[in-house]
């Protein structure tokens, strides 16, 4: 069965076809397909899991679309769902849920689980600390690779991975970390201190959540200990989360670079009040800003009122310092992503950006020449071949500084988006092609 | 020493210090302080490391700038760098290298390595078969427990992972998955075959590995089995390649909204030449594509030339349809990426964005009469305020349709980028606003 028809048997409730469906289906194919229905839909058919698969079918779907679907469940179905969730995926829902819905998981717990929920709650929102996995097995520095593999046979149910073990001295301090593969392919006698790397990668739980994930795929890590400020284990950050975090990043860079907040779940499933609340600020704080262009116009009426040619190549002018401004922005906004650039680089970017903006004005400048003399004289022509190697080495300039800028204020670069640099430039590149347009035209 | 001072003890070539930085850092940091300081110092700098380590910082670089290091190599550390590589980054550095670098490796490599790294090369470039790791260990079905151990003990030691364990039977073919985990908490004469998952999820080596790498993300995935067309284990993904592959389609993604080819190395690394090549092509296809504006424009000179003011919301009328349109193509492109929309949404898609749109560009217009009235008439203001209630809806509808489109053309959704959309509505968005003042100012 195709998903087209799989939203058709939703709307028809056909349900043994659908609980057939979902019995052949793996989980994180399920989820994907739940986020293409509506919330009813999404309901009815999270109901017809069996207990194990819908937990597993749950914990694939973001924070967002969960609470969707416990605003369907009867009282004891939702107890169970969060009873079961891992404590780090459960921190990560009350932390992103309505305080009603929040009080209402924390309500349903045990006070064993609620406690674990409770202490990773603890830390800082965008921290480490909230999204790690508490559930570990350390290994004692002074067992041998034997008893050590005897703790995770015995300790290791719970845990959400074995495959990297936090080795630790008497006070629970982190010295090393082991590999269950070293443990495995040790002789039997050989001690968890010798087998333990010491050069290895920690963080602080009160670190920030996407910094560690970076690091992790930088260090290539399957797990990354977090410790408290004496060095003492408290979980782990593990690679699936880790992913889920970069994802997570790269998709607000993507949204704040195209001037608008990130959506918190799947794009379907947001209504259209959702989708416009989150678009709805930056495009007025934008309109806003594009009142300037207003004003330079206004300024130069006469000018254009004597010459009527020079409108025609407004939009063409704005659009290509536009243009180039988006590109060095974005350039530089990932750069630092991607820890490829620091906020002390500026004068480097600087300079890189203003040859590269200059270099493409001058390309541009030429094919200016020949489109001015298209719809104009040789006059005009080469006040819009100026204008546009002008702006285009502005626009650069602002647009690769602009980013770093914000970085060294502690202000997300993301959102020195594209369009802010765009709207920026509209309005000074304006002033530029019409200051030009005064000088060589002497009007 | 911070990385500012590296900068200036690589300038100086104060090797001493150098050296006994370098073996105080763990190889992420290295190779995270390589890519900012230019070429030539790369190259002296990964001279001073010792072989190990190097080989270890050279596999955390990108190839272009793995190339870099390369060309400064004499033959015998060239050729023993390669040889030590792994099969699928050492396919990867060949993939992406000229030519003649790509040879110089190939003819480096002892008859074993070659062999193992032109089998990957044979699968078409984009596909998983191209960097899976082909060093697995394959359990037969019919071992036990402590059996499987054995085997991975004597011939786990070149195999890039063992906690992910592809179940064959007697044809090499995968009938499940076990876990290392698992193998080590089963009792000892426990069956593979009873303890391996049957439902796992694997791919054909010819598959899309940016498929795959979202599909191990979605499925939580420490290591993703590669078949052949007859479900023969042909290798791995691993989970720190698939973050890999995953963040170079999120950077290419990213450049191309911005209407920008994709950098292959690090920012700093690259000149400024292939920075401006990457966006020349780009800002002359939308610069030609402006010159739609100015026929626009050209055909209402009349309009212009009677009402002046006019031109004045030009900027504000284009700008605002532009920003709303990078807003859907860029939600529209991120859901794409995501797997939460498919081509075949556009109906919904379409009705979605309408509906936003209107919301929008009526919450603009709102403003835009305030504007209006203050740099104009009322009349010029309402012609303003339609205008930008039907250009951000017929943007928003241009936005989210047309990276679904290119999707089904099998054209990279990210090609139908910001700009373009931007550009495209410019000259629709005039078109919309002249016709407006026509009708409304009966000009």
């Amino acid at each position: 069965m195709g998903s087209e028809e799989f939203l058709e048997f939703v709307k028809e409730q056909d349900l043994p076809f659908l609980k057939d469906w979902l019995s052949t289906q793996p989980p994180h194919a399920i989820a994907a397909e739940l986020v293409r229905v509506d919330a009813a839909g999404m309901a009815l058919v999270f109901r017809l899991l069996d207990k194990g698969k819908a937990l597993a079918v749950f914990e694939e779907l973001d924070p967002s679309d969960q609470q969707a679907i416990l605003e369907g469940l009867r009282d004891r179905a939702f107890r169970e769902l969060v009873e079961e969730m891992d404590p780090d995926d459960r921190a990560r829902l009350i932390g992103e849920v309505p305080a009603k819905v929040a009080r209402r998981v924390l309500a349903g717990l045990s006070p064993y689980e609620r406690q674990m929920t409770a202490a990773l709650l603890g830390y800082p929102e965008g921290s480490v600390g909230r999204i790690m996995t508490p559930e570990v097995v350390v290994i004692h520095r002074n067992l041998t690779a034997a008893d050590a593999i005897d703790v995770i046979r015995t300790k290791g149910g719970s845990a959400e991975t074995v495959y990297t073990l936090p080795v630790v001295d008497d006070g629970r301090k982190l010295v090393g970390v082991a590999s269950l593969r070293d443990l495995v392919t040790a002789d039997r006698d050989e001690l968890v201190d010798a087998l333990a790397e010491k050069d290895y990668v920690s963080v602080r739980a009160t670190d920030e959540a996407e910094y560690a994930a970076r690091l992790m795929r930088e260090a290539n890590l399957l797990d990354l200990p977090i410790v408290d400020s004496e060095d003492r284990v408290l979980g782990f950050l593990t690679i699936d989360d880790a992913m889920e975090v970069v994802e997570a990043a790269d998709t607000e860079d993507v949204y704040r670079q195209s001037g608008s907040e990130p959506l918190a779940g799947a794009y379907l499933l947001a209504g259209i009040r959702t989708l416009a609340s989150r678009r709805a600020p930056w495009l007025l704080l934008l309109f806003v800003a594009a009142i300037l262009t207003i004003n330079v116009l206004d300024v130069f009426e006469e000018n254009l009122a004597e010459v009527t040619a020079l409108a025609l190549f407004i939009p063409m002018i704005t659009g290509a310092g536009g243009n180039t401004g988006a590109q060095s922005s974005t350039a530089v906004v990932r750069a630092l992503a991607l820890s490829d650039v620091r906020p002390r680089d500026l004068p480097r970017v600087l300079w890189r950006e203003a040859r590269v903006g200059a270099f493409l004005g001058l390309t541009l400048a030429m094919a200016g020449i020949g489109v001015g003399m298209m719809f104009a004289d040789f006059d005009l022509a080469l006040v819009v071949a100026i204008a546009l190697l002008a702006v285009c080495t502005w626009a650069a300039i602002v647009g690769g500084s602009m980013p770093l800028l914000a970085k060294k204020l502690g202000i997300d670069p993301a959102v020195v988006s594209a369009p802010m640099v765009t709207t920026l430039v509209d309005a000074t590149g304006l002033v530029i092609y019409f200051t030009t347009a005064r000088i060589v035209l002497g009007i």
